[in-house]
Formats: structure tokens, C-alpha cells, sequence
């Protein structure tokens, strides 16, 4: 491709609407541009990229045995009523009536219609296994959608469905996805974790995310520094003994004290002189099923929401309303505590406060907290669970050892679904002695265009994107320094058809502009190589060859430039 | 691919859903399924056929110098405000509103989204031109989908638009696209006419259609049997004199005769001793201004609604509505004519009746007709224009030779849109002088998903499909008449493994069944050629190859099947 002719609008300045580096540098180097919230056209620069995520995303797929198909977009509301999830899903999913006043939506994702595709084909154990994928635009109707491609609205997903006779088959489709995804994401060059997950609204009873590391992700996922125990901190269950060096002191004297202005559990410790993890944070929340319940954690530890919800076996969980806290407490939000509350709610505590004495908890009254709290004296009908996030104090569930936080990306996610769907959409088969039974699913999906901006976020330095090779747009970039020089521009030109004829994706930049200018959006667009046609070659016949990622420079005769080249085809 | 694990449903029935025979073959050869009304699953045999006329457009675009890029399906009310065609397009635009009660619609084609990002990147004559495509999911809310891709809902498209600076640049741009076109059409092996056609809805005013010949087709087409002349009959010039060889017959006196329950034009040529070109036809019309309108032509030419819409200067057209008849003829629908009407309507006569004598027509009274009717005698105030169908009995306007008329299916379509997007819009840029102009447009599509099924209404027989070869979706299918017979079972694995090495997009059936069915399964899927491995090996050593196009079989010994092997290799 020839700079000239392309249609790359590089950005000298970061666009106002972006927040996070990699949206900045994917609009910078004209990848992408925004038409709405949270919807974008890919430009061709951005487009390339994605084509190569897409490709070794297919290739992995076929490896796997995964068959692809293509299903509608627009799905009827009739199979999400058979799911159950037409009521169910929140307003993500986009619902509208077509011209004869039907009621349809816009697939977030295509379990009710593969299901249906499924349930019609199949008869018996014999059509099985099964493994369906595609590669399509999603739409979810994100209440915010930010980040660039990162948390858009429309989007490109991988998204693939196993259907098996059994458990045990599941688990090796399960299995062969996993290592699939494995091998996708390092063929794209991510530095990235596998990590248990949360099975979610999808549904399903194992999970697995796959996280690309990056300081700004959304998740965190915790691992261990010693054995292969990884997980999303959504999920990670905390062993950590309920030890905490109380269980010898008497109880004293519950006091109640003024604490003027005082809300966060940092000020409460500072103003009290009691340490973080003797204040006893109570956090008033509210199911979908009309619940109001008071959470309990340490003053160092956070709430985990996903947690909670399991053990009250809700949906959704939300911070209590203004006025349900002041009817429940008495007070104004900040400070509830379990003592003394006006309303019979449910009280959980996490497992780390069980044996803590002499605690400090918000009196359910403006500016008090009260002090030498404990349970049975103070507090009765308290259930204790593990309803915290793990954090780097807790050791590793699995082996004990020493775990870590980090940040992650989630572009990757593998469930199983188990006979959730096709027991509620009657996709069953005859097995063996002909008996019928539920097929058992999994589903498999990748973030396409989200793996293109996570990668551009996890490697990217001050001077713009520096892709992994396997998914750049283009391997090389030949940038002639002054093209109005005839040999300059006719050594460029016979290099860039010599990398053309090998295979290699090359970009030749012959546009009549400053060098400055040319090595500027060179790296801005982030290509690995380039090679610079200048005034070298007419010196001693050679070129240069700089290197993006190490900012290095060779400088190679033109007779041996032929060895580069062949080095470079990482497009094939 | 294994056909053993391939998820591939072929039917014995013809499902009652389909009319058109390419649409029973499809479902038939498991290569698509209906999700709903206009809405398909492609199975992995249908998309393989999609991909393979995907690549063809995707290759002949790049070569012709576009870009690919990719736009967003979801698309804000705003832009088509800009347009005009928020208000302006039909029912097909499925609007519809998201969660934060914002007004979008699903992309049914992309001249506002693209003229939006061209108009922000363009600012001068140096970065045009400029040709972008993609190639996407467009949905178009039909009001009777039917015949399966040919008029679904969901489609795939490719969707191109060019960006010049004037009307001579769009000139280059619009013929070398016309070109690709041919290449892209040649290349699938179809037999196509490119025709002039009408511009339509989308505005512009050059434009031709790509029609791929089919005796079901829902257009059609006229050509001269000598020059290059070919267009749309909706389009067609007549230019047929208006000599009807009764200029010489003196005006008799006008009569009204009883026609009890003569309606249709043949039956009353018939009742009446008449021949059909002396009755005229009296069609009432309303245009979307709410004029009520009687065209007439010859009882043996139809009438053409494109031309009335441009003669009247309208955007909609349609039969009037029976109290529309009743109040401005007298009488019900069927017995209209231009003398003694109620009302003053426009009257618009075919240019082929000017030199008619003593005529036919609708008496305005049920079960009656009037004779010898003239014109300026009996009617007045008429206009006369080309308002009717071009026939195989008219010459071709531009060199007099005579025309054919075939039927078509629309598969492409290239417009010179002008300036009509980018003058709403605001799409300019700064011309050499440093004026500010605005970009001059063409847009060329063709319907991706459509094409596959026009190959197969143009392509089949009474076994089945008869894939060309370039977008068959195997190029070749190796059966094993036994595969419990260790010795053809591996002789067939041989090659098809041999076949996979040379890059021959293979299918291998291992299946364990009759090899009737398996025939017959070859067969109906259409695969260009089929080798079996059976009983004649072991006889003589050699395989049958069967040409599925021609059904002839040649015997070739199991050590020459390489040369077959090489002749085969379409899909690079």
C-alpha cells in the first residue's frame, strides 16, 4: 500500500474525548473514529488490524475442530421468551418492534438463536459433538459506554457454542477451547492470564476469563506466585484462617462516641486511634427481591458483590436508597452498624470479623460510632460467609503460597452452560439406548475489536502504538526521505515491491512531506520495522533499519537487505 | 473438511417455506436456515459459498484501488436528518430507540455515515480522490421478504463510495468500478448483463445494474441483439414512431355499447371484435401530492411506473383506492376512461396512442364501454409522453436493430450520486484555487449474499446444485463408496489428503452409509467434481471422476489422478 493513496488521518493532537492512552492512539493513528456513543468506524488502518486478530482467531477455531456459521443479528423476541431472558436481560439488550409491530432485539450475543439452530438439526448422539463459531458485530446497549472499542456499544465478537452428550465431553470441549485461546492469544503476541471467572448472567457453573495484562483494566485478578492458581477477584475465594489475634480478649463495655464529621473507615480509624481492621465497615444494600440486607467487612477489606449475591441468591444487589437507609438505621448514610437497627434485615458478616472482639461499628446515628462491639452480646442472627475481595495479605487458596493483584483486560471468556439453554429450549438428542436427553452446552467468545485495543493498551510507549508483530497492520514500513530524489524514491519503490513479492504486508511511505513528519506517524501507527531509504544510500549503499519496539537501528547494505526481509514475513 | 463431522443438514423434502427453486436448494443443501421472517442462519456450507464470493469482491476491490473499511450498523437519527431521508425513506429504515431514548436505525445503507467521516478527514483536492468499501450486514425491513437471501431482511453487502473532485474524476471512478464489476461477476462464473437502470430513492443520475441472468428473476431487462445497448425495462427509452396506421380513418360517431362483466382488456378485445391495440387501458392513479391521475396506454403495453413518477414529478405512486374510483369515474374499479369523468384529473396518454383513430375505452359506468373515441373530439387536456414498458416488438433506441427481453436478478448496482449527499451534508473540500466545493459521490454495491443465491438460480438441475466453480463452497468432494473396506477407506484418505496439500478446498466423505445417499447428497450440494474410490480399484486400479456440471465420469488410474488433482485448483 502506498502512504499517498491511503486513508490514514493521523492526529497530531489527543482528541478531547478520550480517556484511557489506547483509545487516545487508536483515534491518533487513525484506527478508528467515533460516530456515536459507543459506535465506531474502523478506518483502514484499524480495520487491518482487526483482520488479523480475526485470522488467527479463525485458523485456531478450524484447529480446534469449530465450524463456523453466521446468525442473524436481529433475533425474534420469541426464543429469549423460551430462555427466559427477554425479562430477564437488562436493558443491554436493545429491544424494538420491525414495521409489523414484532417484537425483536439485537443479538448481545447468540445462545437462544443457536440453541433453536441446534434443537432442529440434531437428533442424536451420533450428530455429536458439535462446535459452532462465528466472528459478527454484537450490539449491547451500555448505559456508558467509554474507552473507545474498549466498552462500545457495537462491537466484534468471536462467539462459539459446544453441544455434547455429556458432562464429561463437555469438559474435554471445555478443554480444547481453553488451550485454543491459549494459543490465540499468544499468537497475537499478548502478554495475558487465564483466569477463573464468575459465570455471570450467562449463566452456566465453570468459567474462565482471559485477561490481557494492562495497569488501567477493569479487573482485577489475583494469582499465585507459585502455583498455577489464577482468578478473576470477582471469584477468588479467600482460605485465609479466621485467626485474628483477638480470640483472647474479655468483652468490654460497649460505648457509644461522638465522631463529628467523621465517615470514611481511614478517618474513623485516625479519630478513634483503633486500628483499620478492628472498625467493622456495614454496608446497607438492597436485593431484587426486595431485601434489605447489611453487609459486614473489616475496615481494610472490600465488599464483593459478586460473592454476595451468591449467598443471598439474587440477581441484582444495589446500594440501598437514601430512604431505606434512614428508615432502617435512623440515620443518615455513613453511619450504620448492626447494633440497634430499627428493622429486622439480614445481617452477613465476612468470615475475617468472626473472631475479632471489642470492634467498632457505626451507631445507626449521626456522627457516633460505637466502640468495644460483639457478637452475641451485641449482635445475634449474623450469618458469616466469604463475601470480601481477596487481597495480596490472603494467601493462595490452592497451595498457600504468596498470591498477586494485577490488572487485566478481559477479552476472552470460556462457560460452561451445562443443559441451562437446552433444557429450557427443549434441545435434546436420543442417546444410545434411546433415551432422550438434554444436549450439554458450552459457549466460547472473544472481544475481537477488544483485543486490538487491549493490545495497543498493554504495549504502547511515548511516541505512539508499538504493535505486537502477528496483528499489525502492516510488518514494514520502507519510508523514503526525500521522494523528489529519483534514486531515493526508486530504491524505496524496488524495495517495497521486493517485500510486496515475499508476502510481507508493507506500507510505502512516498508522500512529499518533511522526514520528521514521516518518522512521527511512523511510530505513531506503530509498524515494527521500518526501513529508511536516505541520504546513507547514496554514502556507503546502505539503509536503515529501525526496530519500533527497541527504538534500535541497523544499518544494513543494500545487497544484504534481502536477509531482512526474509526475516520479516510474520504476516503468512 | 471430514463430511463425518461436518454440520451439515441436508433434507429430502422441499420445505413448504420456499417458492423459488434457488431458495428450496439452499435449504435443501443445508446451507441455510430460517431464524424468521427474512432473517437466515448460515450453515457452515452456505457461508463457505458467501466467503469465496466475499473474497472475489474483496480481491477485485483492492485492485481496483479502494479501501475497505468498516462502518457501524446502528446509526443516529441525526446524520439522515441531514440527509432528509429520516422523513423521507420508508418503512425499510427500521428506527427505533435505545435506552436513553435516542433516535437510531439499523444501517439499510451507509451514504450518511460515510459523507459524515469523509467530511471531517477531507479538507483538500490532494486527499481525493478517494473509494471506500465494506463489506457488512445491512437489514432492510421488507414488507414481504421472501425467496429466501433474494429479498431477505439481514443481507450481506458490499458497499463502496467514492469521493472526487468533479464530475470528469467520478467519471474515471464510476467506469473503473463498472469494470471491477464485470471482473468480480466473470470471476463467480456467472452469466450477467450490466443494464442501464433507474437511480431511484437514492438520488443521483447515472447509474447501471448488474443483472445475473434467470428466467425467475424479478427485473427485467432489454437488450439489442446487435449493439451494446442493455437497461431496465423500468428505465427503457421507446422510440418506437407513434404511427398506428389509423392516421387515415375519418372520426366516427362515438358509441356506448353493453359489456356485462368484461373487465380484462383481452376479454373485451374479444367481446367487442376489436383488436387489443386499438382498446386503451385507463389506469387511476394518486401520487403521494394527493393528485389523482388516468394514464392510458395500449391494451397491449404495460404501464411503466418509473417513468410515470418522473413524468408526474413524484416520489410515490399507486393505484387509487376504490372510493378514489367510484367518486372521480362514477362507476367501480374496472370500467375507467378519459371521456365524462367527475373530476379534473391530470391525463397522461403513452406517446404509442397519439396516432390512434376510433378507440376503445372505459365508459365510466359499470358493464360499459365507449367505441370510436378520438382525441381533442372526445378529450382534451391530455399530455402525452413514454409511459409504458419497452417490448420485444419496439427497436432498440439507439441503433434501430431489434431487442430481447430476458429476466434478471439485481446482484449489483453502480450510482453516480453527484453532489446530492455531500451538499446536504456539507461535504467539501478546497479546490487548487483554494475554493471551498463540494465532493462529487458514486456508490456501487452489490448484494454479497444475494449473489451466491443468484449462482444457484442460474446454476442447478433437476439433482440439485451446479455450483461455478470459483464460488462453489468445496472444489471437490472424495467419496468412499465403503469406508468399512480398509483398502478404499485409506485409498480415499490418501486423496484427500493429497487434494488438501495442493490447496484444493476438499470435502472427504467418510460417512458410514449407502453410496446412493452419498451420491445423491454430492449431488444436490453441487460440488464441481467428485472422485469415488470403489469396487473398480481393486479391479483395475482407477478411481471414477465425475464432472457434476456435465455428469459425465471418466475411469483414471489411481497413478494418474495427480494430473486431475492439478487441474483443479480454482480456490487459490
Amino acid at each position: 500500500m502506498r502512504y499517498s493513496k491511503l486513508f490514514l488521518p493521523t492526529l497530531k493532537e489527543v482528541p478531547s474525548e478520550a480517556e484511557i492512552i489506547s483509545h487516545k492512539l487508536m483515534l491518533r493513528a487513525g484506527m478508528i473514529r467515533r460516530l456515536a456513543s459507543g459506535l465506531y468506524s474502523y478506518l483502514p488502518l484499524g480495520l487491518k488490524a482487526l483482520r488479523k486478530v480475526e485470522t488467527i482467531v479463525r485458523e485456531e477455531m478450524f484447529r480446534a475442530g469449530a465450524q463456523e456459521v453466521l446468525l442473524p443479528m436481529v433475533q425474534p423476541r420469541e426464543l429469549w421468551e423460551e430462555s427466559g431472558r427477554w425479562q430477564k436481560y437488562g436493558k443491554e439488550l436493545l429491544r424494538f418492534k420491525d414495521r409489523h409491530e414484532h417484537d425483536f432485539c439485537l443479538g448481545p450475543t447468540h445462545e437462544e438463536v443457536i440453541t433453536d439452530l441446534v434443537r432442529r438439526e440434531v437428533r442424536s448422539y451420533r450428530d455429536l459433538p458439535l462446535n459452532l463459531f462465528q466472528i459478527q458485530t454484537k450490539f449491547r446497549d451500555e448505559i456508558r459506554p467509554r474507552f473507545g472499542l474498549m466498552r462500545g456499544r457495537e462491537f466484534v465478537m468471536k462467539d462459539a457454542y459446544s453441544f455434547d452428550v455429556d458432562e464429561e465431553a463437555l469438559d474435554r470441549q471445555y478443554w480444547n477451547m481453553f488451550e485454543a485461546y491459549c494459543r490465540i492469544f499468544e499468537r497475537c503476541g499478548l502478554d495475558f492470564k487465564a483466569v477463573k471467572a464468575d459465570t455471570g448472567a450467562i449463566g452456566g457453573h465453570e468459567s474462565h476469563e482471559f485477561m490481557v495484562i494492562a495497569d488501567t483494566g477493569e479487573d482485577e485478578i489475583a494469582s499465585c506466585t507459585v502455583c498455577k492458581w489464577a482468578a478473576n477477584i470477582e471469584l477468588a475465594e479467600v482460605k485465609s484462617g479466621s485467626d485474628s489475634g483477638d480470640e483472647g480478649e474479655a468483652f468490654d463495655e460497649i460505648k457509644k462516641v461522638n465522631t463529628p464529621g467523621v465517615k470514611q473507615v481511614e478517618d474513623v480509624s485516625e479519630f478513634l486511634k483503633v486500628p483499620l481492621h478492628k472498625i467493622v465497615k456495614s454496608l446497607v444494600l438492597e436485593t431484587d427481591k426486595k431485601d434489605v440486607v447489611v453487609a459486614m467487612v473489616r475496615g481494610d477489606h472490600e465488599l464483593n458483590e459478586v460473592k454476595m449475591k451468591k449467598v443471598l441468591g439474587c440477581d441484582e444487589l444495589t446500594l440501598a436508597k437514601e430512604a431505606t437507609v434512614e428508615r432502617v438505621t435512623g440515620a443518615p448514610i455513613g453511619f450504620a452498624g448492626p447494633v440497634g437497627l430499627r428493622e429486622k434485615v439480614i445481617l452477613i458478616a465476612d468470615n475475617s470479623i468472626k473472631s475479632l472482639r471489642n470492634f467498632v461499628v457505626g451507631a445507626n446515628e449521626k456522627d457516633a460510632h460505637l466502640l468495644n462491639v460483639n457478637w452475641d452480646r451485641d449482635i445475634k442472627d449474623v450469618s458469616f460467609s466469604d463475601i470480601r475481595n481477596i487481597t495480596e495479605a490472603d494467601p493462595c487458596p490452592e497451595c498457600g503460597s504468596t498470591i498477586e493483584i494485577r490488572r487485566g483486560i478481559e477479552v476472552g471468556h470460556v462457560f460452561k452452560l451445562g443443559t441451562k439453554y437446552s433444557e429450557a429450549m427443549g434441545a435434546t438428542f436420543l442417546d444410545k439406548d434411546g433415551k432422550e436427553r438434554p444436549i450439554v452446552m458450552g459457549c466460547y467468545g472473544i472481544g475481537v475489536s477488544r483485543t486490538v485495543q487491549a493490545a495497543i493498551e498493554q504495549n504502547h510507549d511515548e511516541l505512539g502504538i508499538v504493535f505486537p508483530e502477528p496483528i499489525a497492520p502492516f510488518d514494514l514500513i520502507v519510508t523514503v526521505v526525500n521522494v523528489k530524489d529519483e534514486e531515493l524514491r526508486a530504491s524505496g519503490e524496488n524495495i517495497y515491491k521486493a517485500a510486496l513479492s515475499k508476502g510481507i504486508d508493507c506500507l510505502f511511505d512516498d508522500r512529499d512531506m518533511r522526514p520528521g513528519v514521516k518518522f512521527k506517524d511512523a511510530e505513531l501507527i506503530g509498524i515494527p520495522v521500518r526501513i529508511t531509504v536516505g541520504k546513507r544510500l547514496k554514502e556507503d549503499g546502505s539503509v536503515e533499519v529501525f526496530h519500533r519496539k527497541t527504538r534500535q537501528v541497523e544499518l544494513i547494505p543494500m545487497e544484504k537487505l534481502e536477509d531482512v526481509l526474509n526475516s520479516l514475513k510474520y504476516s503468512s
